[in-house]
């Protein structure tokens, strides 16, 4: 098979090469264990028209020749359909399904834990034209300023650590959410991490956590390619804080 | 293969057929799916003695032959290898990996919110003998009595149903964890339910909760296994509550 032509559209910070979205972190992760080279595309919150092409209007979308593609869970499933030559993103087909809870784990329990932490930062990276629409959905959403979502960090840090348990307790067992190596579910909480990477400099995890061990274990991945991407502010003497 | 002679300690309330253990439930489904039957042996909290031969002191314990095997996840893994020509409990080999963290999820944070609820039910329906046990060893865990810790029953209601939204994120999309059908994943949670249902007259759910929804499915399998098993209470007039 020729190398096929995939665009991915991502959200970006003011920096356009800055690429914080936890759900194109998913596909991101996807395109890397299956081999494959996407054209990917800055996107911003406001850029609605954009990717009107796809008949909504958040990402990632993905654009494989004939086939336009939304929302993270249903690109991996199209990847892996795909691609079935390529490494599979869930070990076998039936293990999808239940590959799947891990992913409703992360984007309902987990995103909302991390967010209570860096939705000020979220903010301050974005591009000037996102910010007031971000400003507004967000603080319509939580019933209170950014500034007051994030207050009380200690707090928030406790809750997000006491979240993790269920991730604590398996990787006792095991070193992946796939097993002995990684695969799609364990990008889809791996996502959470560098939404939370490449916008904050808040510390979320503990180093004698066994989660913090698994994180690095991902940011290796791929050579490196998650610990190498942009994030907010590289600061060379906190390079991996 | 000649029908395998299989034991199975589980534990028992003062009803010796009242078998109301989350752990042992998962096996007992796991079992049922692999059309296997079990000489289900009763077993209280201080009969230590009666599973010492199994180098530990807790329930589920599975005789499988020249077999002795503790812990639901290890017992698991056994019936899925040794009965490999039986319906499989995790669809594929490579799709267990991933069910560890349904369990994990299960274990370390639907139990602990159910317990909240159902303590004290639970010490109510023992023999006389494993209460004080029960009683001694919940109260050091939980610093403080039994009454105390199942106290705002609706406080604890509020976040059980509020911890098990990704798993009805997940049922928006597909009918059970293990996809279009039931697998070992599904009996890892329904477990819980089973414990507070053989227990406890808390109705841990909305009748309009997809929640409810799959409950019932995983109640009607296999001729109603589930429904069917002796409850603390059989009162005619609430059968299902």
């Amino acid at each position: 098979m020729n190398e096929p032509r995939l665009i991915l559209y991502e959200l970006a910070g003011s920096d356009p090469q800055l690429r914080f979205s936890p759900h194109c972190w998913k596909i991101r992760m996807a395109l890397a264990h299956k081999g494959l080279q996407a054209d990917r595309r800055p996107w911003r919150f406001t850029d609605k028209e954009a990717i009107a092409f796809s008949g909504q209007g958040l990402v990632p979308v993905l654009i494989d020749g004939a086939h336009v593609v939304s929302d993270s869970w249903r690109i991996a499933l199209h990847l892996e359909e795909r691609f079935a030559d390529r490494p599979p993103l869930f070990g076998a087909p039936q293990a999808a399904a239940v590959a799947r809870f891990v992913n409703s784990w992360a984007d309902t329990t987990l995103l909302p834990a991390i967010a209570r932490l860096i939705l000020l930062d979220i903010h301050n990276i974005l591009d000037e034209k996102d910010r007031d629409y971000f400003r507004a959905t967000r603080e319509q959403r939580y019933g209170n300023t950014l500034e007051q979502v994030v207050q009380d960090q200690q707090v928030h840090l406790d809750r997000l650590r006491h979240t993790l348990t269920p991730l604590r307790h398996l990787l006792g067992g095991q070193a992946f959410l796939g097993g002995q190596q990684p695969n799609y579910a364990d990008y889809c909480v791996f996502g959470m991490f560098m939404w939370a990477r490449c916008t904050s400099n808040v510390a979320l995890l503990a180093t004698d956590d066994t989660v913090h061990a698994w994180r690095e274990r991902l940011l290796d991945l791929f050579d490196g390619l998650a610990r190498q991407a942009p994030h907010h502010k590289a600061v060379p003497e906190l390079p991996d804080a």
